[in-house]
């Protein structure tokens, strides 16, 4: 049987411990080719670098695991990886992550790390993301890594249906702890920011975003973010088709 | 009856055509505060600033009419608006656009003038995002500008249920031209990307992304693509829970 290809990539960055806990998930599976953004794309989304010229420089190489860095943002990286580096051969899952940092909730929308993934999703691949609820630099991924691996397992093993997409977030925990896996709806919350507001050295106002999440049903059961909040994997089933399908006959009445 | 406050953005820049075919929609409406990109964020999606410093600039200020750039993406644009600048009133409505360009079919997810149609709808106030399929930076929106007005107008003589999220794209065509407005869903269909990869003038390989959107039901009469490829003006309901509710049952048996 042929060796699997993995590819992985992140929003960190190339040299983000998230990568190497990623690949040490993949590394289970397959060869890993690892794509990365050169420097840090959190809270990218879905972005796509269209009016400048990017870079790709291979990082390092060793057994079975070859690491390059992209200039782009994390959904940049997964096109490179498909349409360009990598087009000649099957890539048979793609993995995004671990990323420092929950994207759970409506952070589905605002993460690199979920852009990536959902990208991948788009090229007929079954597409994972992978993150844990601690921004640390040197966050421990133990857990991550062993629940990881066993949701790439299952996913791997049967012939899920195409499109796939999921969007996995850990608790901090020790893998002991973990009380198991939960498949959830995702938690119906928003962003409510301040800004920090202050003067740089040269008198000039700036701003910077700094924000908390509101969870609107923290009682939800279903929800991604009860389940990481009480000691569970979740894992949420993620598509692309934004339609508000309950609005269109209404709609359809109001603009007639 | 106090004046309705309509907020506009973009994310083709503060000094785009099309910010200003925005307001000359908005102005019908009441008074517009915009705060739009200092620089182009296309394929910005939803994408946050979260390590850089952002600079707000008064740019011009007339009847009933204030601009202001921003040094972030989009979506910071939105929550400047709505967390800083604005946040001792009422917005009303926001508009994103009218982008140069269109964002039907999947494009809604790159998108940073959706990101910022979207976001503007988190915070509990009709949102429309306004596209015209013509990238030219001297695009004509007068046919936009018409439709549009008449969207608008709908939306805030009702009292829409919220959130309310509309991403809206008009053809390219004079105003007599368009046959109607169409309440479609997203069309299903990606993009194929090709790197064009070329040496910069210090001998550096460089790729720069170049692509093409792939309609995988080109015949499917409810969809946007369909409506704008035959002359009308396309309007998604949009709605942001990407769970696959439809894979919710087998994920669980599979995960077990």
């Amino acid at each position: 049987m042929k060796e699997r290809l993995i590819l992985v990539t992140n929003d960190d960055g190339y040299n983000a411990k998230g990568l190497q806990a990623a690949i040490a998930v993949a590394r289970r599976f397959g060869r890993v080719v690892a794509i990365a953004p050169e420097t840090t794309q959190s809270g990218m989304s879905q972005a796509i670098t269209m009016y400048n010229p990017l870079f790709l420089r291979k990082r390092s190489e060793s057994e079975g695991v070859t690491i390059y860095s992209f200039s782009g943002t994390p959904v940049d990286c997964v096109k490179m990886a498909f349409d360009y580096l990598l087009r000649e051969e099957k890539i048979d899952l793609v993995i995004s992550g671990i990323n420092h940092g929950s994207n759970s909730a409506i952070n589905v929308l605002y993460s690199g790390t979920m852009g990536a993934a959902i990208e991948g999703s788009f090229y007929g691949c079954p597409s994972i993301g992978l993150s844990l609820t601690d921004h640390d630099l040197d966050a421990d991924f133990e857990a991550s890594v062993r629940y990881g691996t066993q949701i790439v397992e299952r996913i791997l093993e049967e012939e899920v249906a195409l499109p796939c997409c999921l969007n996995v977030n850990f608790p901090v925990a020790r893998p002991e702890e973990i009380r198991g896996i939960r498949v959830c709806r995702q938690n119906r919350g928003y962003w409510r920011e301040e800004f920090y507001h202050h003067e740089d050295p040269h008198g000039r106002d700036y701003f910077w975003l700094t924000g908390e999440f509101i969870n609107r049903e923290p009682e939800a059961e279903d929800t991604d973010e009860w389940a990481l909040a009480h000691g569970y994997v979740s894992v949420v089933p993620v598509q692309v088709d934004l339609t508000d399908y309950q609005r269109m006959e209404g709609l359809k009445t109001l603009l007639k």
